[in-house]
């Protein structure tokens, strides 16, 4: 039976425009090893081609079917009820809604709209919210590691915001979502207690493939980790090593899957 | 014994521009009986001179020490710790932190700031909590009625993403604050037993006051109340009414101080 390892991408595998060292070498590794990959991304500051183009410009090996984002599953959702999403997403992500029939009363799409978090934007969508519309959420991450090497607001802040002002209860499409884990794992075949996930955010990635019923989760102390995370939340890591390579051999040499 | 009667400004006495129906002849009917007055704003979107200037301008027979907002409150603490305010809030309101010595290290301060809610600014507040400075609110309302007639977001919201994504604990200055409606009451030397409050905020105004102890909550149902509010918060009101003029009325025919 298939084994599957799940890998959040910024953080894990790069940094900005850095290779995490190891990175690529951790990759072949798993692929030598008859593991199935997937990278799972609540990143939404840029449609999935250009995570996919950054990902093989830094020399990952990697297919576009074996990249999740949270915009698949919710665009299926709007297809699905026939609603039109009411975007508060970066203008990257754009592009990747125009697929969308939509023709229906409104949803308020939330995603890490970056500069586009004004107070207009937000205002429009409570509003919307407030008459009922139904509030979907690409991510619910709090930080992200930018380029500046410091902690920046991600999405999570906003979406508390406009729940509290609301009382609206957001769907949240990303991770720690565990429809979402259980998606890509299931796209490989695999059972999730056969399959892992190597993460950098302790409550998002490691803490929501536990509780999705991952067999493994590994925080690494690389992107955005800092001291003290692999106690925050619950489930605690499997283990808390210092990067993807170290996780990987873990996993390979630890037969823990 | 004096008997106080706490009131909110906007969506009590007036809304936007207008009088609220009533409400002149209600102060004067306070005045007539006897009663002490202050009016209690969370309104941070203008200092408290032009709140003043407005209330004169539009028939209210209002004294500058009658009107509390929570600035005076949280620059008294700013002097008695000596940290340096970071304003997050509306320009209108920067004016009235220029007497601040400051000098220490800073402490972010949050207000109604409207359109100065823009991404950066809150980045730039959070990355201040997360290296520890205090955090201060001048209000945490949900919600307040615009210009337009529609509920637009409050300062509430922004400070509830501030928290979620910092893990700091905001110290609140104002409405529901009991030390807030307290400082008010005791201004008259009235105890807060002898003391009612009217607004139009069934959690910030209401609850907030008969949590701090007054004798009486009236709930108006003017400015932003929503039907079914008088249900939603604990403690409920000791009566909803029409407007502030029937809350007088209530106040003075019952006996209820």
């Amino acid at each position: 039976m298939a084994q599957t390892v799940l890998l959040d991408v910024s953080g894990v595998l790069y940094q900005g425009s850095r290779v995490i060292p190891g990175a690529v070498q951790a990759l072949s590794r798993l692929r030598a090893a008859g593991c199935q990959v997937r990278c799972l991304t609540n990143s939404t500051r840029q449609p999935k081609r250009r995570i996919m183009g950054k990902l093989r410009e830094l020399g990952f090996d990697i297919q576009p079917e074996e990249v999740f984002t949270p915009v698949a599953a919710a665009l299926a959702w709007l297809d699905r009820t026939g609603h039109s999403p009411h975007l508060l997403v970066h203008p990257a992500l754009e592009e990747e809604f125009r697929a969308c029939k939509g023709g229906g009363p409104p949803a308020v799409v939330v995603g890490d709209a970056g500069l586009a978090f004004s107070y207009e934007n937000m205002n429009r969508a409570f509003r919307l919210l407030l008459e009922g519309a139904p509030f979907l959420a690409l991510a619910d991450n709090r930080v992200f590691l930018d380029e500046d090497g410091q902690l920046s607001l991600d999405a999570g802040p906003f979406i508390k915001a406009l729940e509290f002002a609301s009382a609206a209860t957001p769907r949240l499409f990303g991770k720690p979502d565990p429809e979402f884990f259980r998606a890509a794992v299931a796209s490989t075949g695999c059972p999730p207690q056969r399959a892992a996930m190597i993460g950098d955010d302790a409550e998002s990635d490691v803490a929501g493939a536990l509780a999705a019923g991952l067999a493994a989760g590994y925080l690494v102390r690389t992107g955005k980790y800092r001291e003290g995370d692999e106690t925050r939340h619950d489930p605690a890591p499997t283990a808390a090593v210092a990067d993807v390579l170290e996780a990987v051999d873990h996993l390979l040499t630890q037969n823990s899957l």
